[in-house]
């Protein structure tokens, strides 16, 4: 009876922006920490779990799930990909589904966790999910929850019962959505009531059954999802259609808030979601004066604030009182740290018009490694691009510019119609508009490239691709996938 | 008798980095205004007076004051260049002196002006030099004081005495370093006192006489440095060896607090000296919550706050109160606002460690036009290069790295060696380290250029200069001209 743990990479971070984009959301990125949150959760469902993860994400982030497993040790991991979002319901069942389909015996034990908190005591975690599977042996379904220590308004609350105390493991009373401030003051000064962490143990039997009861459409149609699931590549798509079937619904209210099942187990871990810079700001190591600098930041009488230099840009504060400031190489944010929950409505305002900078970073990672535009004007763009040993872009032409390269580290093959080379270090190539071309790095070291485009037109959509070895075509539909 | 104009392009603008930094400081930036305050000065003088400006500035800066000066059709503008600044008693002096050499009178008048403040009225301020010539021609040396509007510490307080005061024109009973809070503020309640604006009208002759009696060391060392000036091109360099024993001393301390010439006029023109960025919020548009917005800036519920955004980076605010945020390029301040004063400060403590960003911005000026760096690495430095209709870079070689050079628009010559050829908008050619180079701009339109340095060092020192139509000299100690 081995836990199997499943990682939700489902969130979008967006209170996080400008440093989560939806290309790239908060758990693919580090914060407080050089390895990002995914690696960190991977990690942690390493050590508390007895079987490898699982990872169910957005099938728009699969490469980069993909690449940052690898960069951690992790080469085989399983990756099941959602066409949409459906909330965490339909994400449960599929990994009860799933983990049945794995095992032998039919009442595995599920660790189900999200990808983007912050958990640094990895062995006081493994020693919480054992307890927590004790009990969901026993048919709990176990939910983690959290003691509060301020009167926070962007969680849920869970209040237990009295019933159990003497496991650790209770019933529960009580399902609260985020509470307003005095309402959360009552909860945490009362001391009834925990944070609602998302964590969740159980079996996947009782999951199921509990499914079966209470939301059976979304049961059939994840059964579907899954029957009909496609593996490309590495990766196990998911059935669209069956999917879009499931209701867009937590686990809380599609079963926990009614199954008798629903248990919590009060976490002795050290716990946080990062929700919000000003989150980031109680979880980071701050000076004297409660500030908190990170890259090349300068303060002079500066107290409680938060600032995050990217890319060797100096950021200089003078006399701010409980500011953040996060500097990315696109787009500045800077707020006042009481307003950190309303980063939302900031993004959803920028959304309506369409602002590159909600969906990718300056930077856009793609299965081969990574471009930059790095300088444009009406008559050229300039990229620079890094391309990873054994890294292929897609065999492709382009109607409104030509490109020069110029190799400025490593070793790049080039194609140009029929014709194969090499071009080294400090070499260049011309490439006309309309050639048939192709760029990869046979070698065993990245591959850098400088990129001056010619032109009048240098949309990532200029592009007539013939061949990828991603299998991203021309008319897939994956709108994070036009481009190199 | 007419007025002839003098423009002190003196000041450093420290307190508006990092906007404003050693290389082109505040007179040379636009600030609330498409043209420059140099420009605005000179378009100023030229309605104010009746000879052709002359410009006062540091060598560092020469290129850049005859470009702007250019811009807006002074193609003629006489610049007298200090080998160093000595502050304003040895500018006044010079003034005077080379106005009586440029006139056939011996009792011309100066209007002597700096070249950073905003002063939205010409007309008025016309009129108002008019009015100090008349006092002027009868030995005043007239300061233009203004009205306080606020208890501002940052300026030099003046009071005038009750004679004159039907003329307008009157005399000067007390000249008041910068006040402290409490002491400003009994001044401009008393209504007594003027701000010192540091714009002068004066005869030469009256300056003259004042200074023989004041500070005859100075007045000699100003007559030496002028007589030993040299023609460089267009510009007149004083006497480095003589202008060094002028004393480094303001003109108010040296002959205003002593002579009886001494004489105020209380302007009647709308005036700023843009002096902080609380200034310069103060002086710019503001919406009805109070802020001022300029470049790519979105806010959310922010008040009486100023947002400068630069070259297309997305700056967002939230819930900022009375904070400046000025991103520039490569480095970015935010500050709170009542602390725009000690801009100096942090600027020192930066200059302490010797940071780039107080001396230049990323794009660098050059007499043939500019460049910018766009991206560096280890093995690689990334430059865009745009050169001037007739503009020509220095003959010259280096010795750690390569160039390849993809023009991007308009037609670049090139010579490598022995061999001049042109180099047309999307070609390209490659320059191998140790090859003697120039690159030059023989047509109409500017010409762009994308330059890709290879190699194992790509600082601006590594140039050997073997010619430079600008006279840039490998040896001539100018910190600011190595580099292209």
């Amino acid at each position: 009876m081995n836990v199997y743990p499943y990682i939700l990479s489902g969130g979008s971070g967006t209170r996080l922006w400008p440093l989560s984009r939806r290309s790239r959301p908060k758990q693919l990125q580090s914060i407080l920490a050089a390895r990002t949150l995914l690696q960190q959760a991977l990690a942690r469902a390493q050590r508390a779990g007895d079987e490898p993860p699982v990872v169910i994400a957005n099938q728009s982030h699969r490469f980069t799930i993909a690449e940052q497993a690898a960069e951690t040790g992790v080469t085989d991991l399983e990756i099941l990909l959602e066409p949409e979002g459906r909330n965490t319901a339909p994400a449960a069942i599929i990994a009860a589904l799933h983990c049945q389909q794995r095992t032998s015996t039919d009442d595995p034990v599920l660790l189900l966790m999200p990808s983007d908190h912050r958990i640094t005591d990895e062995e006081a975690f493994a020693r919480a999910v054992k307890r927590a599977a004790d009990a969901a042996r026993e048919d709990a379904i176990v939910l983690f929850g959290i003691k509060p220590d301020r009167a926070e308004t962007a969680y849920g609350y869970i209040k237990p019962s009295a019933e159990g105390a003497c496991t650790g493991v209770r019933g529960i009373d009580q399902f609260v959505e985020k509470p307003d401030a005095p309402t959360a003051a009552i909860y945490v000064k009362s001391g009834d009531y925990l944070w609602n962490s998302g964590i969740f143990v159980f079996a996947a039997q009782t999951l199921l059954r509990e499914a079966e009861r209470y939301c059976p459409e979304t049961l059939a149609a994840c059964r579907k999802a899954l029957k009909d699931a496609k593996a490309d590549l590495d990766f196990v798509r998911l059935d669209g259609a069956a999917f879009s079937r499931c209701q867009n619904i937590s686990l809380d209210h599609a079963i926990m808030e009614k199954t008798d099942a629903a248990s919590v187990l009060a976490a002795d871990f050290p716990w946080s979601d990062l929700g919000s810079w000003d989150a980031v700001w109680q979880q980071a190591p701050r000076d004297s004066e409660g500030n908190s600098l990170s890259g090349d930041a300068v303060v002079e009488d500066c107290q409680d604030s938060l600032i995050q230099s990217s890319q060797g840009r100096l950021v200089a504060g003078l006399g701010l009182r409980d500011v953040a400031v996060i500097d990315t190489p696109d787009a500045l944010l800077v707020l006042s740290r009481d307003r950190a929950q309303d980063v939302r409505q900031l993004v959803d305002r920028l959304a309506q018009t369409k602002r590159p900078e909600i969906e990718d970073h300056r930077r856009v990672h793609r299965p081969w490694g990574w471009y930059e535009s790095i300088d444009s004007g009406a008559n050229h763009q300039v990229k620079i691009l890094t391309i990873n040993p054994g890294g292929k872009l897609s065999l492709q032409s382009h109607k409104h510019r030509s490109e020069h390269w110029v190799v400025v580290r490593g070793t790049a093959q080039v194609t140009l119609d029929k014709d194969v080379r090499q071009v080294s270090e400090n070499e260049s190539i011309y490439v006309p508009a309309g050639m048939v071309h192709r760029l990869e790095n046979p070698g065993k070291t990245p591959a850098q490239i400088i990129e001056v485009q010619t032109g009048s037109y240098f949309g990532e959509d200029d592009i007539v691709r013939l061949d990828d070895i991603y299998g991203r075509l021309p008319h897939d539909g994956d709108e994070n996938e036009s481009g190199n």
